[in-house]
């Protein structure tokens, strides 16, 4: 009889391989097989041996791959034997569905470990210049999704209750619905000039960063033509970058690029 | 004229050295100096060579070293041409200070990068069975600390308002006033039953878990006398741990043992 192979569910934090964790660089060597979708990104994704990958994120009609299918593969390659690793963008457990997949793991009776990551709700601002809590300006922070489940009930996030925290707010998969909750945010009595960033494809080559304020966030997106993957920062925080841009370095060690989005005309500079 | 170095605000993650970044265990190879505290825990610092290890965090007589102290150390060090690592326990801008360490440096025209490392708020739970957001359970997760700025008027933290957000809560460094926020949390109306789970020295070898409900919790940490360095979990998602613990793996691969914490007689066994 083989023995049941364990399942590793690690996160591949932002995109930049360097801020992969040593144990997920030192897993992707030795696992038989990795499932992975397209979020690790296209730098760690090319790490990993094409033998040992396969691709649980779009399948070949275009259509995503059920959640329902990656649950039975996990299963069904530890029954083989094997050593898996289940490779999840940022943290396996923020927005990940890493919580579903650990579950049916355990009720299978699979052995399975968790090997945390880096998010892109703090490291992707934290990169530029934003830190997601500061001792003057923010005593907390909470991270949501701009992407609901659509199978839920008329948006089970609380905005009125966020904006009425005093934190920042970081929004992940935000982009496309930055309209409906920065309009939101103002409609529960949030300042329209608070500072906003959002910080595109974080950690990535090509890492891009516009700024604004509630009111002019969304003018600076399309300008700027910010697309996903991006998080936004919403808060006095996302100020900070512009105080601190003239000399922080990025991935390459070269100083910053100052921002890729133009501030829209009228509205002032807000770099 | 000597060139002037850079410093890297690095984060060291929850103290497993196998959860820090892949850059941040070279930068710790390759600094000439590492300005640090006792929160990177004991396996991180034990790796860096001691010629280059410079404890900023208690100072001889047992008092802590005013930031200030460490803002100035920087900066000189960086002016004798020096590349310095601060490292710091968790991501360098959850709740570390990092964000007034980088804006003095830029006002000094220090360059700087910043390295994001795993924060234990997520990386605590995850590793424990608990994932901070869950589809079924927590559309948000915020993230406060116990320890307030004793210089701050009366609480900053709203926690009528995180409770009303229906996410999950974590908080760190919520040891010592375990009391004081979970009472009023239930005074914001937050049910009693509600789960909360206490991860003690998350992803250390001598990690230690303990759950109850926000009525109970006190009780379970008294009885299993829970220390710092601590993060507390609220929310439903505290209870996933109990339906996977049995086939959860720890850092050496065994089976996560039992939670060390026994529950108090009569609240009925939430493990």
């Amino acid at each position: 009889m083989t023995a049941v192979g364990t399942v590793y569910l690690v996160g591949s934090g932002p995109g930049d391989p360097d801020l992969m964790t040593v144990k997920a660089a030192r897993l992707l060597e030795t696992a038989d097989v990795v499932l992975h979708d397209k979020l690790p990104g296209p730098e760690i994704l090319e790490r990993i041996p094409e033998e040992k990958r396969e691709d649980v994120g779009k399948r070949a009609g275009g259509e995503w791959t059920p959640q329902e299918y990656t649950n039975k593969r996990l299963v069904e390659l530890a029954r083989e034997g094997k050593t898996v690793v289940r490779l999840k963008g940022g943290d396996p457990f923020v927005f990940g569905r890493g919580g579903e997949e650990m579950e049916h793991l355990a009720a299978e009776g699979i052995p399975f470990e968790v090997v945390p990551g880096i998010t892109s709700a703090i490291g992707g601002p934290g990169t530029a210049g934003i830190p997601v809590t500061h001792r003057d300006h923010a005593s907390s922070v909470s991270f949501v999704t701009g992407h609901e489940d659509p199978t839920k009930e008329e948006s089970a996030v609380n905005w009125e209750a966020l904006a009425a925290t005093g934190g920042t707010l970081v929004v992940l998969m935000g982009v496309g619905k930055l309209p409906d909750y920065t309009a939101a945010l103002r409609d529960a009595g949030m300042d329209p000039e608070t500072p906003v960033a959002l910080v595109e494809r974080a950690t990535w080559p090509e890492m891009r960063v516009a700024t604004g304020t509630l009111e002019t966030i969304v003018g600076v997106r399309d300008e700027a033509e910010i697309e996903p993957p991006a998080v936004t920062v919403v808060g006095e925080v996302a100020a900070t970058r512009e105080r601190v841009v003239e000399f922080l370095r990025n991935r390459t060690g070269e100083l910053d690029s100052p921002d890729a989005a133009a501030t829209p005309e009228g509205e002032g500079g807000d770099e």
